[in-house]
C-alpha cells in the first residue's frame, strides 16, 4: 500500500513517520539523484482499526490491521429497526471488548461503519433511509465518538462492499461497479481509483431505475417497474410462488434452483438478464473494466451470471466491453468489514490523515 | 482559481513560483500560526494556452489566457475525415500565427485539443473512433509537438465541453453531467470534480443505450432502439419527413418548431422525454447536482427540456432529484474551447505540471 502522494508532500517529514513506525520505505531508500526515495508503505499492524458493518437484520465488528486483516470479531442478530442507540451501542461496547483483548488498545487509528441506507457523506448522518427507522440525521459519528474518541468515517453499506471488493482483489482496477442483488439492489461505483457518491450520497442506486420488463409491478418506492421489485431475491421468490413453488424469499429461490428447479433456474436467469440491461447503461456511461456481483443472490452463481452476461455484452458498445470483466464477488461475506477497515485506511492516508497523525506524534513529543 | 493541492506540496517552493509571476498570494499572506498562507491563484495572463475544438465539419483554434478567456482565434470548415496530417496541420499552422500575432509567443503554457471521438487517455491518441477515417492510434501528441514544443492533452469534444461548462458556469458543482444532443448524443461525466474517462476513455456514451421506444428501429452502430436513432437531431429529422414535413437535419427540425409546427414541437417534446429516461437512470446511478443540455439540438430550449425534466423527475429517486438542476448550456459553441484550454491548465496545476514548472524556472536561473 503507497500513500498515493506526492513525493514533496512528505518532504521534511518522512523522518518523523519513519520514527513513528507507522511507515516504512518501499525498495530503494535512496533513488538516482540523492533525492529521498518516493515511495513509502504503512506497516500494517502499526496500527488497528474497528471495522463495523451494520445491515438490516445484523451487526458485525472487527478489529482489523491496516490492511483490512481481522484480528478479532463479534457478531449478533440485531434489526436496524431497533434504533441507532442499540445498534451503535452494541458497535461500542463491542468495540470496546475487542480493544481490551488486543495487546495495544493504544494503537486504534479509527472506526469505519457501513449503513444499510443512504448516508451523506460530509457529516456521516444517515439521510431518509428507507429501511432505518429512527436513523434519519442522526449523528453517528458524535455518539461513537463519546466512547470511543477516535475518527469514524460513516458510509453506506453498498459503497464500503464496493472498497472492500476493490482493494482485496482489484487494486488495480480504477473503474469497478460493485452491485449488490439481495432483498433489494444496489451498487457501489469506483471511478479514477475514488469511491463516488455523488452529490447528496445517493450515487449508485439502481434498484429503481426502469427496466423494460414488469412494467405493472408496483415496487415498494411507489413506481412501477423497478429493478428491484422484477430481480432481486424478494421479487424472484414472488413470482415463484404465482408458479405454485414454495418460496418467501432469496434463500427459498437459491435452494430451489440448487435442487435443479427448472422454473427456478428460468427465473434465475431472466433476472440476471433484467439486472444486465440497467448494468449495460452503466457500462455505456462509467466504462468500468470490472462488474462485480455480490449480495445474497450472488450464491445463484452462473444462472444469474448468464443472464447478466447475456444482456451487457449484447447491449454495449464494443469498445466499451473489450476489457470488461463481469464476476461474482471473491470477497463475498467480508466485503464489508474489509471496506469498513479501507475507509479508514484511506483517511489516515490522507493529506489530512498525515497531517494529524504528524501533529499528534510533535504533541507526544 | 487554486491549485487544490495540500499544503505541503508546495511550501519550500512557493518562493520561486511567486517570483515567476505565474502564482499571486490569494488572501492573508500569512495565516494565523504564522504558517504561509495556504491558498494561491494562478495569474491567468502569465502563461497562454492554444485550445482546438476539433469538430465533425469544423476545427477552431483559439489563444486563451489560463481563465480560458479566447485572445484571438481562428476558425475553419474542414471535414475530420479530411484526416488527421490535414487537420492537425491546420492546428498547428494557425497556432503558430496567432502565437507570433501575440505580445510574447513565448509564454505558451500547453496546446488543448478536442476531437469527436473516443481518445485513450494516457497516451492521447484516437481509439477506433466511427466518424474520423485515419485517425485510429494516430500519435497526436507527436505530430503537434514537432512543430510546437509544448505539452499536449488531448480529449473527446463532449469531454472537454464538460470541462469547459464546468468550469466556467458550475465550478462548485463536483457532480455534473454534460449531455450533448446534436447530430448524435453523447455525455461527459464529471464525479466528486473530475473528469470521468473510464477504463477505455469511452465514458458518457450515452448515444447507444436502449430507449423504450424505438425497438424496431435500426442505429448506425448496427443494434436496434438506440437513444441516439430515435432522440438525436437526425433522428427526429427523419421522424420528421416521414410525416411529409421538409427536415433533413437537426437545424431544420428546430426551424420548424421554431415556426410554431406543432408536429415538431412535439416531436423534441418526445425526443426529451426519451433522453429523459436514459437520463434518470444517470441519476440514480451518479446523482449529479447538473444536468447540462448542450450541443446543437440545445437552441430547441424548452421543448426539448420539458421532456427531458418531465422523465427524470419522474423516474429517479425523490432524494437524488432533491438539488438536481436540469438546465440548457450556459458555454454555448465556446463550450469545446474552453475546455481543451482548461486541460492544459489542470495539466500545470498537477503535481507534474508544477515540477515541470520548477525544473524550467531552476534551469532558465
Amino acid at each position: 500500500m503507497t500513500t498515493g502522494l506526492a513525493r514533496s508532500t512528505v518532504a521534511g517529514k518522512v523522518d518523523l513517520l519513519l520514527g513513528s513506525g507507522l511507515v516504512v520505505p518501499v525498495g530503494d531508500a535512496l533513488s538516482s539523484g540523492g533525492r529521498p526515495a518516493s515511495r513509502f508503505a504503512f506497516q500494517p499492524r502499526a496500527r488497528t482499526v474497528l471495522a463495523a458493518d451494520i445491515g438490516a437484520s445484523h451487526v458485525r465488528v472487527a478489529l482489523t490491521d491496516l490492511n483490512g486483516e481481522v484480528l478479532a470479531e463479534e457478531r449478533a442478530d440485531m434489526p436496524v429497526a431497533a434504533g441507532p442507540e442499540t445498534l451503535l451501542g452494541f458497535v461500542v461496547d463491542s468495540g470496546k471488548r475487542l480493544l481490551d483483548e488486543s495487546q495495544c488498545p493504544e494503537n486504534l487509528a479509527g472506526i469505519g461503519i457501513g449503513l444499510p441506507g443512504p448516508v451523506q457523506h460530509a457529516t456521516g448522518r444517515p439521510v431518509k433511509p428507507p429501511i432505518m427507522p429512527g436513523w434519519d440525521g442522526f449523528d453517528v459519528v458524535g455518539f461513537v465518538q463519546r466512547s470511543l474518541p477516535s475518527p469514524v468515517l460513516v458510509d453506506n453499506d453498498v459503497n464500503i462492499m464496493a472498497l472492500g471488493e476493490r482493494t482485496g482483489f482489484w487494486p488495480d482496477a480504477d473503474d469497478l461497479l460493485f452491485v449488490k442483488v439481495a432483498t433489494g439492489i444496489g451498487s457501489g461505483v469506483i471511478s479514477s481509483g475514488q469511491l463516488q457518491r455523488g452529490s447528496d450520497g445517493t450515487a449508485g442506486d439502481l434498484g429503481h431505475v426502469r427496466a423494460s420488463r414488469g412494467q405493472d409491478i408496483v415496487c415498494r418506492c411507489g413506481n412501477t417497474g423497478c429493478l428491484e421489485a422484477i430481480a432481486s431475491g424478494d421479487a424472484v421468490a414472488r413470482f415463484l410462488a404465482t408458479q405454485g413453488l414454495d418460496a418467501t424469499n432469496g434463500a427459498d429461490v437459491i435452494a430451489l434452483a440448487s435442487n435443479g428447479n427448472i422454473v427456478a433456474i428460468q427465473a434465475l436467469r431472466q433476472a440476471g438478464r433484467d439486472i444486465g440491461e440497467v448494468l449495460a447503461t452503466c457500462v455505456n456511461l462509467l466504462n468500468p473494466s470490472v462488474i462485480v456481483i455480490g449480495g445474497s443472490m450472488a450464491a445463484a452463481g452462473e444462472h444469474l451470471m448468464a443472464g447478466v452476461r447475456e444482456v451487457v455484452y449484447h447491449r454495449s458498445l464494443p469498445l466499451a466491453t473489450t476489457n470488461l470483466r463481469i464476476i461474482l464477488s471473491r470477497a463475498g461475506e467480508r466485503a464489508a468489514i474489509m471496506g469498513a477497515s479501507q475507509l479508514v485506511c484511506q483517511h489516515i492516508l490522507s493529506p489530512e490523515g498525515i497531517e494529524a497523525e504528524l501533529a499528534s506524534l510533535a504533541s507526544a513529543g
